[in-house]
């Protein structure tokens, strides 16, 4: 069969899958979830077995050890996937809720009632785990899901896609409606971005340059961002203490993740005060700074930032460093050079901190709070299928209502128009 | 200026012009659309004028009748443009609502916020009173409006544009939130469709030619639906009376719009009863039958329906009549040939209701109801901007909420991230 008819055939059996999925009930699919995460531990010796020749082909491949560390199955990886799917067990479903309702004049009752999106493509990069997390949540929200993972983790996705075939059809329910790509070529993801009769929606997860790829050649709409230039900015009359806590763990919690600082804006009257003490702490955690000409008279040993790293995406332990007159200032800097993606002010101003929330055009928009929050799970949304720093739809972290839609159900009693 | 410096700075300038808006107070967008409304009655006889040429153009280009008595704006359309804008006026503003609120165990409090989409695209037809209703709609959103209309209707468009870009510089707001692509030339749309930087969505009003082309050229974002194939399907137990007066109302009211009913499923057992009568309504309204195998045996003088019928849109005053065995074959018949935008039962039997409202995946679903509602001001939304039958998004009909998203507004004390 040719890669085109797989791949068509694939779409076309999703899309009778979630017909299925969509309507069914929440202690089924609850089952199925608890029965994938009991049979990834049973079985996590063959995944381990499986995830041993991606590893392998890897090695040969020559992939950094960065990238084989991301593709490698761990004990913990199983038993991080086992307690991913029983969390997301626990969510509330949220297909069949009624989100809204009111009466109309002429007796009509209308009501929006949440419904699944209907089939979903998820696109990703090396690590495997990101088959089970996103499959699970995906389905739980009664989606029917084409999975297309990175060519180097094809064994370790095909053992844990098995799993979720086994479990669906064990609880009487269609296989198809989780399906993984099961060839390596690029030409499978082309054909598969253009199925837009069959799937409403992709999801891709990784760097820019697959984002880029899958954005360019999709005809499906797709959800994403592309980076987090995330900012915060230090304001006059700040809490000194608090915006060192604030712009240290933004910066060194976890630098090699989206919703890290990659610049740091400090008022000027604060920054004599604050930018001394503040480099201390960064060079404790091994940050390199890189600041403008103000900031580089104050930290004279710094190295002075160009113009690119206004625009740095860094995911390590680099920092741009700005000193602004102002407020509005600021916001124009990030409006600027910022992703939309997350941004935090320090301050203790009350209409500072509502000006800015308001002027502020981000996802997320964080007073006196660090931008590592911005994350499903500590937004309160359970767990998270990414990010998104475009607008339509879905602005910000994405939860399992952001995988649904709602249509209208309208009740009368013989209603016509006149 | 080549076609595409003028299209690339306009879209730059809405981008620029639309920071604006978004923080724009309710009272001064309320005042701009008052001041327009004002004006188009002022200059009524102005935009005739202009209107004129456009007609004397058309006539050359030997442009139908339908399509000129689409572009003539008359005395009733001048009104009709100045009481629209008068109503969007009255709506409440989406802008800056908190729309939902919640505490973390952290004492985080998290909140998303109502805000502009940001530049949004209306590409359309040869209607010129769409340059007033979608851009009236669009701006009391907050969002910057670059408005494309049928190169028919170009002077007509130009005359109420032109009003719109004084009563905004009047009010001290940038000309530029409200543009009109000043040529004929298809490149511009072409252009227009690629500026995915500065523009976040496209709406195509039109026929299902224009909609597709958008659909095919668009890097950006687009909402639409291709057509409405909707379905009334009369239970077994209806009341005949109450399924005669939806069917006649879906039917006829207005046959050319995308809600009128396409389709009559009618169940078996119910047919010989109820059939005849309604025949003979139809009949009455002038309305053609196209029936199936069964259907002819009961309405002997009646037209066979071929395959093609049921999927076709009719917008006239032809319908196709199907007899089915039960309910799950009129939902299989919906799910194959319609279009998901508006599918009626008219029944007397609860549970049936219940299980047609969440087994039919269309966008608006009635039970016993014509399908003429299906309309933002029908269902009490205020005005719309067109029905969307894709489910990203939005799914159904779009009114001023749906020209917004929301981002996460996040208020701490100095948490950080453990």
């Amino acid at each position: 069969m040719s890669i085109e008819t797989t791949i068509v055939e694939m779409a076309k059996a999703a899309r009778a899958a979630s017909e299925k999925i969509a309507r069914c009930d929440s202690d089924k699919k609850n089952e199925v979830l608890l029965k994938i995460a009991d049979k990834i531990e049973e079985k996590a010796s063959k995944i381990k077995d499986e995830n041993k020749k991606d590893i392998e082909f890897g090695r040969e491949k020559g992939l950094s050890d960065a990238m084989i560390d991301r593709l490698t199955i761990k004990n913990s990886t199983i038993k991080s996937m086992a307690h991913g799917l029983r969390e997301v067990a626990q969510l509330e479903d949220p297909v069949g809720a009624i989100v809204k309702t009111w009466r109309r004049p002429n007796g009509l009752e209308v009501s929006r009632m949440r419904i699944p999106l209907g089939v979903i493509g998820i696109i990703y990069e090396s690590r495997p785990n990101v088959t089970i997390d996103a499959a699970g949540l995906c389905f739980k929200a009664g989606n029917a899901v084409i999975l297309r993972g990175g060519s180097e983790a094809l064994h370790s996705n095909q053992a844990l896609a098995d799993i979720i075939g086994q479990a669906l059809s064990e609880s009487g329910l269609p296989e198809k409606a989780v399906q993984l790509v099961p060839m390596r070529d690029r030409e499978a993801m082309n054909i598969l971005l253009a199925q837009e009769e069959d799937i409403d929606l992709i999801i891709p997860r990784g760097g820019e340059g697959l984002i880029r790829f899958v954005v360019e050649n999709s005809k499906i709409p797709v959800l994403k961002h592309y980076k987090g230039v995330c900012h915060v900015y230090v304001d006059d009359g700040a809490d000194i203490e608090m915006a060192k806590d604030i712009c240290l763990n933004s910066k060194v919690q976890r630098p090699g993740v989206c919703n890290a600082m990659e610049t740091l804006l400090v008022h000027r009257l604060i920054a004599p005060a604050f930018l001394p003490e503040m480099a201390e702490h960064f060079a404790e955690a091994g940050v390199e700074l890189r600041g403008c000409f103000e900031t580089c008279r104050i930290l004279k040993t710094i190295k002075e930032a160009e113009e690119e790293d206004w625009h740095e995406e860094y995911l390590d332990l680099i920092l741009a460093v700005k000193i602004v007159s102002n407020m509005t200032k600021a916001i124009e800097h990030i409006r600027t050079y910022g992703s939309a993606h997350t941004e935090t002010i320090v301050t203790t101003d009350y209409e500072r901190a509502r000006q800015f929330v308001r002027d502020v055009d981000s996802s997320v928009v964080f007073v006196n709070a660090s931008t590592r929050f911005n994350d499903g799970g500590q937004l309160g949304l359970g767990a998270e299928i990414g990010i998104s720093t475009s607008k339509l739809h879905a602005f910000g972290p994405m939860g399992i209502e952001e995988l649904t839609t709602t249509k209208f159900v309208v009740f009368g009693e013989g209603q016509v128009r006149e």
